[in-house]
């Protein structure tokens, strides 16, 4: 196995080079070709690989890529999930080279979507592949890669609902998430959730002149303001009603389990040019962004915002905020609250009218099933060490969808680091993560077949 | 006269809506080369009305358009001052026709600078031309039209202090300014001035994955908001320290004989769409844009404002943030008062940039001088009814600047409507303004040279 990776692999980081440098960027309308050329661009790769029924299914959206190598129905079937859409890549100017035209430094691959997940992806495609060329294929594999993660997986839980028979397996594999450090594997084992909205706040019917109305009239921006600052106490708990209500509150055990994982709070400073962090009173960083909900403006604007000066009052002003959930909350629980209490913290001055995005289920994964004992050995053989369950603050909320619809856990064999900037400018994936994996992959296969028997 | 005007008044209008042609939008330095273009067309307009020794005259910004007609020593000078520049136009999207490609609709000329100032300025020419063809000139006049009153105005002082000799008048006139109604005429006796700042909030030194980082870092976006939340109280006063200490408080007696003006809170409301006004407690709305200081958000960005979810916490957040100041505060005091405050009410998470744009002082126009005798007088004759003093919310911080270099009081004859959506879409200016405009400033002359024997 070494030796075929060893001998492919610049075929292999060039093939995910093609794949980067389509920018299937799903929340822009504009790429919509480009979307579906990085679907194709999969369904050819897992042909080639020897998958069978390779096809691109239609969705209200955009296609998922099915593909499946059934070499024995008695064994057990592994179902890969990935997504072939990435983020946007704004702010560009902060790209210290074009997102879409990767490029290796410090054995690095610099590009949108290098790790999350084109990267990720990639490497059970070729996992798959070094298994049949191997002939070490231990399961049955099927693999849905979708193309609307990065919008909210809209039509994924349709399609899901709709395919039944055809997704049929015994477990759930997924590579979108991160590990702790290259000498430090993890496996996650607990996802937030989401509850993502546009807020529109309208003062007055058009913009006004700051000096004519300046003092008189509800400023938007202002309120605005006033309203996101207030959805914090002083002690950065969450002020809307009921919202902590159901929250999974850890036990001391637990959490004192939790802080064992190495965590450096000078380091994470450092690397982020903090003076120091910031978040809820009486938890610790790691808590504040595994176990802990939380709610971030992840854009806000109005009024002008160009060279110079203009005294201007808008008439409207913007803000995308979110919330990250943790077990026992629902996206549609908390969505519910968001809207009610934004609408009522608006002064009579102003209307508001608050849009919710997607939204996601937190997720916990079991530790005492045979697929985590499985990922946890395959990871032991590559890296040399046993991997630690970690808590993850981000969100993949098909994890909860697949368990509800499929009856099915999921894995997380991430081999990403924070420090890749995914959602970032400068997103980058090391050829040493990228090659782990397709070497770790395999093993998980053989290790999942073996238990299962 | 009203012959004249009324022969002439199709191509005085056609001349308007070339000058309303050219983008001399002097905030963005795209359009430096329209910004001399209309500089040029003034100053050619100005010699055909009959003007002598006109010139471009250089400053380190852009140029100021100098022209004269001193027909006798012994007779009073009036040095009218103008703008050429105008106010970025956008958003684009909300106007009804381009801001540049000038239309009539219901006798209201569309355009940016239609009123503010090109139209009020333009009136000066003209009824310069039509006191030079009728012979009735009766002062010697000096114009000095600008190209920089957008941004500040920020070589005047330094043309001013330069050109003493040749800016030797008796007195300013100025229509920059708006009266209450077509039937309520008004000279503007009170100016606020200006504080402006552009402000960066700096959190993590990237980009950042909400779900990894969410709660555990501080979001700029939200810290700003937070920051600016609290420059108010919950009585709507500004919270800076010292920021009230030399505001000019008026007297009951002067506040009743302000609530005189003529003003109907339900129709205020109506025409901007609002359920109700917003503002200081303890003062109404005619005070609260005009005798009282206030502060404004005139534009605010952060993060990701593109279609879709943007699941990320930006780096860096901004807004541009004005204050509006009343008599005995000034621009540099009130811009250190804020920018100490503003850096002070940081928390440890974030780095916090104060960048002050232009300022400008807030001025009061005596109303027992003989300008302003003449202006009313004017207003009378042609309006049929005496001009009402009024104290306006927005600023033209050369006013205290001519006092102050010069010695010279400035004459606020304004002609705009509050309607007519001056920086805002679809600004316009009414062509009976415009003509009105032309009507009355011989007028003025007229009587300021009787009244000055």
């Amino acid at each position: 196995m070494q030796s075929y990776l060893q001998e492919n692999k610049e075929r292999f980081i060039n093939e995910l080079l093609d794949l980067l440098r389509i920018p299937s960027i799903s929340a822009d309308l504009q790429y919509k070709g480009d979307v579906l050329k990085a679907a194709e661009f999969i369904a050819d790769r897992l042909r080639e690989a020897g998958a069978d029924k390779v096809e691109l299914c239609e969705t209200p959206g955009n296609p998922i890529v099915y593909g499946e190598k059934i070499i024995d129905p008695g064994l057990p079937t592994v179902l890969a999930y990935g997504h072939y859409d990435v983020q946007p890549a704004d702010p560009l100017e902060l790209w210290h080279s074009p997102p879409f035209e990767p490029v290796i430094k410090d054995e690095k691959i610099y590009a949108r979507g290098a790790c999350d997940d084109k990267g990720q992806l990639y490497m059970h495609i070729k996992a798959f592949e070094l298994m049949m060329q191997q002939q070490e294929l231990a399961c049955n594999v099927k693999f849905m890669i979708e193309g609307e993660e990065e919008i909210g997986s809209n039509n994924l839980e349709w399609f899901v609902q709709n395919n039944k028979e055809k997704l049929k397996a015994d477990v759930i594999l997924i590579s979108d998430t991160g590990m702790i450090a290259n000498d430090i594997p993890s496996i996650t084992t607990g996802l937030r959730g989401l509850s993502y909205h546009e807020v529109e706040v309208t003062g007055p019917n058009r913009d006004l002149h700051s000096g004519l109305y300046g003092g008189a009239v509800a400023n938007p921006i202002n309120i605005l303001c006033k309203m996101i600052a207030s959805l914090h106490d002083e002690n950065n708990h969450i002020t809307i009603p009921g919202f902590y209500d159901n929250v999974e509150e850890l036990s001391e055990a637990e959490r004192a389990e939790m802080a064992k994982a190495p965590f450096s709070l000078e380091e994470y400073k450092k690397a982020l040019d903090l003076n120091d962090v910031y978040g809820e009173t009486g938890y610790s960083t790691n808590e504040r962004n595994s176990i802990r909900p939380t709610l971030d403006v992840n854009g806000i604007w109005g009024g002008y915002t160009g060279e110079g000066a203009k005294t201007v009052i808008p008439s409207k002003a913007f803000a995308k905020i979110s919330m990250r959930l943790v077990p026992h909350q629902t996206s549609e629980e908390i969505t519910n609250l968001f809207r009610k209490h934004f609408e009522q913290i608006a002064p009579a001055g102003v209307k508001v009218e608050v849009r919710p995005h997607h939204g996601g289920e937190p997720a916990v994964t079991p530790m005492n099933s045979i697929a985590y004992k499985a990922a946890s050995m395959a990871y032991e053989q590559t890296f040399g060490k046993k991997p630690v369950p970690m808590r993850s603050g981000g969100s993949i909320p098909i994890v909860a969808m697949f368990k509800q619809e499929l009856g099915l856990d999921s894995v997380l064999m991430g081999f990403g680091l924070d420090s890749d900037a995914i959602h970032s400018p400068n997103e980058h994936f090391g050829i040493f993560n990228f090659l782990k994996g397709i070497e770790t992959i395999p093993y998980f296969f053989k290790h999942y077949a073996e238990l299962s028997k």
